[in-house]
């Protein structure tokens, strides 16, 4: 049952973006509220806003109204909530449909685009124009929003890697329902509006990322542009302890400019849930996956505790000489040491057996999964790693994959840490501890995402389907993200469910965010919950001025 | 005289800094209310913290007191309004005095510093320590605050020129005292505090710059490498009009990371102040210094109409690469490209007239003013460029200058356009049109600032003794910066003066600072008018949620 004032605002919306574009079906509802883990917040309707104006006008209802409305992009936060509101009761606002690209320059290497842009709409505009440029993307999938990704900080695998850090020119619909743009934008015809982060005065686009004070309605992003010559690279580690190593081989390579883009080093749980589903046959219906059983299928599919992958981006000279680097650098941290090329890749792939009996190397199998991230590293979107959130399942994904829907567990937990050895090796072993005494294999990869920062990707992979598992995979992520902040290890992202837990304690920090909150949105009608800290932080009010 | 208030404050705080520490002499004050241009706020007091607890607890007394309050750092704010705070009667709160380097990694390659560490006292720091890190530095005096010049966005020559972006982990004292960590710096022993920007949930960095909504007193400040390399480069353009053939050539090879830094291109009229003063006797007397007379200099001292500099990093091969792809990119652009290195100018120092003659270049006399250029592309500090603003005194400047006691006449206008050559073209002839027929040189260079970006400096550089120069430096600096504005060229940066017509006319962006800023500091005594819009922003209010 609705109250008059749910009814009087479905009415308000049915109004503005059309009926058809107001969801009240029970279906489609509970649909939504279904995330890769446990979350119990419902949805009583969903608004489907065709542009900019639609969503000022839907938000000035709701901020009228006092009626708590969620924005998501396209809702692809899998392993991080997907589409399910940050609190109980909250209307989703689906911008799905805001799907322009609305602005493009080749010369100076951006597009502005709307919510509903997805990865593989942008790769195909770049494709088509025939572009000499190169977007970023990230592992999830190509139907995922580009600026819900940016908005979220995600990270992909160019030198365009930090989405947030290579974005500006926000236009922002705020709680009340007031629109602004940031940086230059906001003056008439500037120049440089999607070019300069920083415009002139307080700069605010970091206020609309991880947060519910506006909701993103445009937003440049920048593009690197092809280069002359492209060549990835792999290499491993054959013990867990050989990670040290690789990191503090990387980290001058990174600092001096050499490596501009981010290696990301997998273990072999992470690479085995790349290649296949859960051997149940070999691992006689039990989980978790021990490490004796690991390194069975380690040694057979020839893959090291440790791979990485990265990628080089330059003329052949410059990216000939990064390699000479590359191989000082790494020369005897890793056993094997790879550099790989369109040429080879093409080669490789047709002489697969051939080439394995050359390198040694499981090419034919292995190609599976070099592929994709061969791909990633030139900003091509890919489905392949949404394969491996059906990891615990027994039936093999479908055509049209949606973990959501099927069931699928996934929970990440995503620290980050100094880019050096020691952290890296302390990290990964607490976290690789605690998830197999959970139950839960450790899939973890190490992303040298910025010069001096690593990211841990923590992935609890599950069969939701399985009685019982999601509390322990909740109980497990909890006590992870726990345990780590006790180490001084901190989530770059959070998610629904743990939001209040990753934002930490209150303090005078969460008071700032507090008043801006009740500044902008004193019902706090946006997002609620989202990046939010739920203890009481309100207790000491500052002395008002005489 | 002073009202009961004010004298009841003066008290407080000397208790908490102790009387010495407490400025009300009249000739300090004076002193502080001089900048390079004519400014009319007036200054009662000036009140100097030792450290961040006695911040919080004079900001607390003022806060109560309702008493306004300007911080400082070192106050070296030249050509943008030097100590002079953005409105009249505000109290100066000068941090100089909090000058310790709290934080260093070499590893991790960053400093933590407090806003009156300087560049040369960090620049010193690293040398005692035999670093191999290098900092960025300005052209700005030695004795300018790091911090300072961070917060105001300011930008240097080497990969690290944009300070704020390679900053991160701000302690900051809000107007109430309260006082806050941004990023993971707010979490307890957080490793990745002075490491990773973003921390988790909105990044509150942006508002802190350029703004008066908190004190920075406390930042972490990302260092580079030492490349074992290093190569600078000259070039120049013998037109007017052969600037935008040198930007467009430059252009990707700054979108592909092939030069990191920023090149800087200086015009005729700018490179001649950095080499001599107004040559007051070859004009007669007169000003300004008209285009036929600056052709002579020009010819005689072998100098370009636009003259670049920049510089290579990194190995010995990655530089020669780049050097190629610079080549073969300025071709046919510039008449002459040199590249220098340690080597090359300690030759040259030794053999200024010999190497004349082989090259045909000045370099003799050009050597004094490529030397600090050359030294700052290494992120060495410089008081070569504070000279030049005695450029049109008739006196040379004394052994320690200060271009605000001696009444040297410095106005800054710093544009931002896109990185094309049109736009550059369009820009420079705009201004040089304009100060000449304001009377004034027209100093302009042209900074290759980020990937997509140039900004452009504009120097009214005069004597403010002559009686009448100051009004028409203003109304010169006023015209200028409208006439951009209508062209769609807005600045980086404002001076005390032009703060809200830079900040743009009211409307929702405006309201939303001003929203914001009333939820932190509802009596406005921090820093009143610092990238404020004057004008009445608050006349629609929004409507409350029922």
């Amino acid at each position: 049952m609705r109250t008059s004032e749910e009814v009087a605002i479905l009415e308000q919306w049915a109004r503005i973006v059309g009926p058809e574009h107001v969801v009240t079906e029970e279906r489609e509802l509970r649909a939504a509220e279904k995330a890769t883990y446990a979350t119990g917040h419902r949805i009583p309707a969903i608004v489907r806003p065709a542009d900019c104006a639609q969503v000022q006008e839907c938000m000035r209802a709701a901020y009228r109204g006092g009626i708590a409305v969620y924005p998501i992009s396209t809702g692809k936060n899998w392993g991080y909530g997907s589409r399910v509101p940050a609190s109980d009761g909250c209307v989703l606002l689906d911008l799905g449909r805001m799907n322009r690209i609305v602005g493009f320059s080749e010369e100076l290497a951006y597009v502005t685009v709307e919510p509903g842009v997805t990865q593989q709409q942008l790769h195909h505009f770049l494709r088509e124009r025939r572009s000499a440029l190169w977007m970023d993307a990230t592992g999830a999938s190509p139907d995922c929003s580009l600026i819900g990704n940016a908005v979220e900080r995600g990270f992909g695998h160019t030198p365009y890697g930090d989405h947030f850090a290579n974005s500006c020119g926000l236009q922002v619909v705020l709680a009340d329902g007031d629109v602004i743009d940031t940086g230059f934008s906001r003056f008439p015809s500037a120049h440089a509006g999607p070019l300069f982060r920083w415009g002139v005065g307080p700069s605010l686009d970091g206020l609309f990322s991880q947060s519910n004070l506006g909701i993103v309605t445009r937003m440049t992003i920048w593009l690197m542009p092809a280069p002359e010559y492209f060549q990835g690279y792999y290499f491993r580690a054959e013990s867990s302890e050989g990670l040290s190593g690789l990191i503090d081989a990387l980290r001058p390579l990174r600092l001096n400019g050499t490596i501009r883009s981010a290696s990301h080093i997998a273990n072999d749980y992470k690479v085995l849930s790349a290649l296949q589903q859960y051997p149940w046959h070999a691992a006689g219906g039990r989980t978790p996956l021990s490490r004796p059983l690991m390194e069975r299928f380690r040694k057979e599919l020839k893959i090291g505790v440790w791979n990485g992958s990265g990628a080089l981006y330059g003329t052949k000279a410059q990216v000939r000489e990064a390699r000479r680097l590359l191989r000082r650098a790494l020369a005897g941290k890793t056993s094997r040491l790879q550099f790989v090329d369109d040429r080879k890749l093409r080669f490789a792939s047709m002489f697969a057996k051939a080439y394995q009996l050359g390198s040694g190397w499981n090419l034919a199998r292995m190609l599976a999964v070099l592929r994709p991230v061969y791909g990633l590293m030139k900003g091509i979107p890919t489905e392949h790693p949404l394969a491996s959130t059906y990891w615990r399942k027994t039936a093999p994904p479908p055509p049209r994959m949606d973990p959501d829907r099927d069931g699928c567990g996934l929970l990440w937990c995503s620290p980050v840490a100094p880019n050096d050895g020691f952290h890296a090796q302390q990290l990964t072993g607490l976290a690789t501890e605690l998830l197999l005494r959970h139950g839960f294999e450790p899939m973890i990869s190490v992303t040298v995402l910025t010069e001096r920062t690593l990211s841990c990707i923590i992935s609890i992979s599950y069969d939701r389907d399985v009685p019982g598992e999601d509390q322990r995979a909740t109980a497990c992520h909890e006590e992870l993200l726990g345990e780590l902040g006790r180490k001084g290890y901190y989530p770059y992202r959070a998610s629904i469910g743990s939001m209040s837990a990753a934002m930490g304690p209150a303090g005078p920090y969460t008071q700032l965010l507090r008043k801006i909150k009740d500044a902008l949105d004193p019902a706090g009608i946006l997002a609620p919950g989202r990046y939010e800290c739920r203890e009481p932080d309100r207790v000491k009010s500052a002395t008002p001025p005489s």
